[in-house]
């Protein structure tokens, strides 16, 4: 496995899109933020746009196409949004149809993309403060937990928020908040911190999306709003179709980490 | 004149429904943000909301209504758009049509409602940390440029970013520039600083809304995207009919300005 953690996001793109680079993306082309996508049909467009202003710390918009366009033109000059991702996802009226390398033959010229941002950016900024990263360290993905905290809806959208959670040790909850708050494109500062059951988790050992990560003595568990809530939303309200990454595997932009710190 | 700088948000939205209030708002309800107003027909909505995604600093959006419902929910319970603001402004195919003290003979069940962020939030933090904002001072409004920056065009909507100017000392550039950094949500930092000629304004004493203020001569023209930007919009892409707030007379919301505070 070469190491892609110093080439620039669109040679690493070029890579996906001819097929020689099929992982998750964590840890390439570092410096540079990663996103979630959401495509959906135009009809579904106004409503969907207004569920990310409804909800920005689950969805924060990066970049929407315009219709039928695959590239997005500000964030990845150059980019193709039906090969640049390693793993699709296609949802048909709520049900997972398939994981897919590439969606060409399902592109409709009536599609709108969003590009939504990826904790990614803040977990980068946490190991740069000295703040271990559990499921970075494991070499797993993120775990991910289906809540009871609903978002607010938009037209046909509702559904609950996803979560991703990374357990941080006590002395280190106070640096972990300041740092992503300063990045509220990115999901921005933790919907919770502590007791998992208050927000409707069952068993933290068992996430609904990634794998798991050990909670050690000195840590609680640290809960920020996920850019996968989209994919609990579309089981939810079973829109004709929604095409997402599949998680952990994003779409890698040419938008520096930095750019997107608020202050 | 009473005196409403401690009055609620309610209180004042209510003396203003019942006719009892036809001022510009600065300086109202101390504490809660006021809002700039953009109404549409839906069929225009998803290019506009689309146009505030692509221009945040403009159109910093603070809530959408649903279609045909006149109460902004989230920012202002109880609030009804049609009646709540001093002076409003029909445009109708880019013309201004006139200026009304409310909108009920113009309202229609397709109307979606904009509310977005203004600089009155930054001022008043600005005022907390010793800086004079001239206008307030001189009790006027303030002064706003057409420029030759182009916004992002989405969809129908393309036009010239509008910019609100305050003169500052060369001593707290820095400091004013910190300050509104914190405020993304009401135009946030300034989007150029000093000389006006490079953004398109002939004639500093000649503001294209509000009123001239002096420059002293240890002080610079410090810029910021003002939320007037669609009026400007409208001129240009002549929508059928916009509906918006006169410059000054904003909607006053429940949100308190330092829930808009980032960090």
């Amino acid at each position: 496995m070469k190491d892609l953690s110093f080439r620039k996001p669109f040679e690493v793109r070029e890579m996906i899109r001819r097929g020689e680079m099929q992982k998750p993306t964590s840890g390439m082309c570092r410096g540079y933020a990663q996103g979630n996508l959401v495509t959906l049909p135009k009809n579904l467009a106004y409503d969907f746009l207004l569920f990310t202003q409804r909800n920005p710390k689950p969805c924060p918009v990066l970049e929407v196409t315009d219709e039928g366009c695959k590239e997005l033109r500000v964030i990845a000059p150059g980019s193709d949004i039906t090969t640049d991702i390693p793993k699709y996802r296609v949802y048909r009226k709520g049900e997972l149809q398939g994981e897919y390398t590439d969606i060409k033959s399902f592109w409709r010229e009536d599609f709108v993309s969003f590009i939504l941002g990826c904790s990614f950016t803040f977990e980068s900024a946490m190991i740069d403060e000295g703040i271990e990263v559990r499921h970075i360290r494991n070499g797993s993905n993120v775990p991910m937990y289906i809540t009871n905290v609903e978002c607010n809806p938009a037209g046909i959208f509702s559904g609950p928020t996803v979560v991703s959670m990374r357990p941080i040790p006590l002395e280190k909850i106070v640096k972990t908040v300041q740092i992503t708050s300063r990045y509220p494109g990115v999901h921005g500062a933790p919907i919770h911190i502590g007791n998992s059951d208050c927000i409707g988790i069952r068993d933290i050992s068992k996430p609904d999306f990634g794998d798991p990560v050990e909670i050690k003595e000195n840590e609680i568990p640290v809960f920020w709003a996920c850019g996968v809530t989209p994919q609990a939303v579309a089981m939810r309200v079973k829109p004709e179709i929604m095409i997402t990454h599949a998680p952990g595997n994003m779409f890698i932009t040419d938008i520096r980490n930095n750019e997107l710190a608020v202050i």
